[in-house]
């Protein structure tokens, strides 16, 4: 047993263009950080968050860093007091897996404070647990690439089925985060629950083509699957100026560009950091260009998960 | 110029369970073999027809492998004369892509027997333009994997993009086929034009899956990807005893068994040949047992496309 761990956990970006509720990848740019401490107590205690505003509570049966922790705890039957402090360095709400880079940031931690008896995979539940005393959905699209690093494919939900698709070395993601708040509720909402099975076939087309893609690696057939035309033209009318944005993007060479998760951040992939870089550039321009403040990160594909920054 | 070429070209089994109109592959056994000898005269003409019981056309311009070497020689802008025999070695109508096996055998023999000027990729757009003339529609799913082998990807239709997946090297494929028919036209008019987007999820989850098994390979993912929730629900209901048959090759141990292309034909994924060979036999039996008589062919999944057996 440590006494203290600092760790990461990666921000992460799900759906993909093609692959709705099936398929995440995870960032090295941005992320959450999470410090554990055992203490002479019992229970998980959280001390102190920042980044939040003042949003998230701090009663650990309320948050989702505290819920993943206690499930952990429960589930290994370990009594030890926990301290928490979870430092915010990403956005809430802003379709970046917020809750699961906390979630998986606090639970990689505890599992590290108790000399790892678990494997990340393992982890994924207590992850899913507290995504869903956070958002009322379990989704694990956000969770296991958030523990697991790169892209993840959910193959089923019933039982789990957690599958990494081997991700190329040069692949890079520029996040656009505009300050505007779509509620995931809301994005749920707004999708219809049927849809053309030609749509359904264009669909399945390029999500088979993505991940070959992925794995071969060939970056035109990437860039030829990143299409989405069933959940992407009908969410995207909750993002002001969504087109000028993505235009900016493929302008700028860009294999790919999306809507993280549920929105409003958007993605895009790309072959080199330049290009992901000027992607980056073009697109805090078009949401500018009608006054939406924004932030840009821009990152290599995040390939291991959650690491450690400090322990002893 | 060559004077004379025999060839092989695979059948095809189109769909590959969670793949509906975007995935196929080729087996070993069965094909068609076409003949085709440069000739004096011009023009294209069908000498003989064997093991078609009297249905295809002999008109060049009405026959599926006459229809696709015409468009080849207008294409390269051949003038020699060319006589064709084409001998049917599998069953018409069947769900195996045999009309695509007939065009790519004859399409295949027409390239080689004037040294090659076109990649087998290439020779696709001939074959979908026999195909369109033989069924009214043009799918790629069994005239891309005849010609080039393998399992392949139909990722899109416009502009067409054909992708090859890799394959496991121990792949077998068990094809029953029962002596009954069912017309590619009610096949598809059975199917609804829309589908709930859970039932979507679903299968791009299984497609993404499949693609990623095939490719680590990994059996065991293959195994619980193949599942469609989405047309073999409704097309398996004009096949009789499908659940006992597909329960037979499931109890032999099979990694997945679903409807070939629009069927009759049903085919089963298995890791060994033994499996494959055992599970062959059971469905046989689960026909029987209603009286339906039906041929059983096992072999491995073909991985080059046609081939020549004789030329001079």
């Amino acid at each position: 047993m440590k006494k203290m761990v600092r760790v990461f956990a990666p921000a992460t970006v799900a759906n993909v263009a093609c692959g709705f509720d099936i398929l995440g990848f995870a960032v090295e740019q941005p992320g959450d950080e999470v410090v554990l401490r055992t203490t002479g107590g019992a229970g998980v205690t959280i001390r102190s968050i920042t980044g939040d505003n003042g949003r998230l509570p701090v009663n650990p049966k309320e948050n989702t860093a505290g819920v993943a922790v206690e499930a952990f705890c429960r589930h290994l039957q370990i009594e030890t007091g926990i301290e928490m402090e979870l430092h915010k360095k990403m956005p809430l709400g802003s379709g970046l897996g917020s809750s699961a880079a906390s979630g998986a940031a606090a639970v990689f931690a505890a599992n590290v404070l108790f000399d790892r008896p678990l494997s990340n995979e393992q982890l994924i539940p207590f992850v899913l647990q507290s995504e869903k005393a956070a958002c009322g959905t379990a989704h694990a699209d956000n969770a296991a690439p958030a523990l697991l690093g790169g892209f993840v494919l959910i193959r089923g939900y019933h039982p789990l089925d957690v599958v990494k698709i081997p991700t190329p070395e040069q692949l890079y993601c520029t996040i656009v985060h505009p300050q505007i708040e779509i509620r995931t509720q809301d994005a749920r909402n707004i999708l219809k629950k049927d849809l053309q099975l030609k749509d359904a076939i264009t669909q399945w087309g390029n999500i088979a083509g993505l991940v070959a893609g992925l794995m071969k690696p060939d970056y035109e057939l990437i860039r030829r699957s990143m299409q989405d035309v069933v959940i992407e033209p009908v969410r995207s009318l909750l993002i002001p100026a969504f087109n000028e944005v993505k235009s900016a993007a493929l302008a700028a060479g860009v294999l790919g560009c999306s809507i993280s998760g549920s929105g409003p951040s958007i993605f895009a992939l790309s072959r080199t950091h330049d290009i992901a870089q000027a992607a980056g550039l073009a697109m805090k321009k078009a949401f500018e260009s009608i006054s939406i403040e924004n932030e840009i990160y821009v990152s290599k594909i995040n390939q291991e998960g959650p690491r450690i920054l400090e322990e002893f």
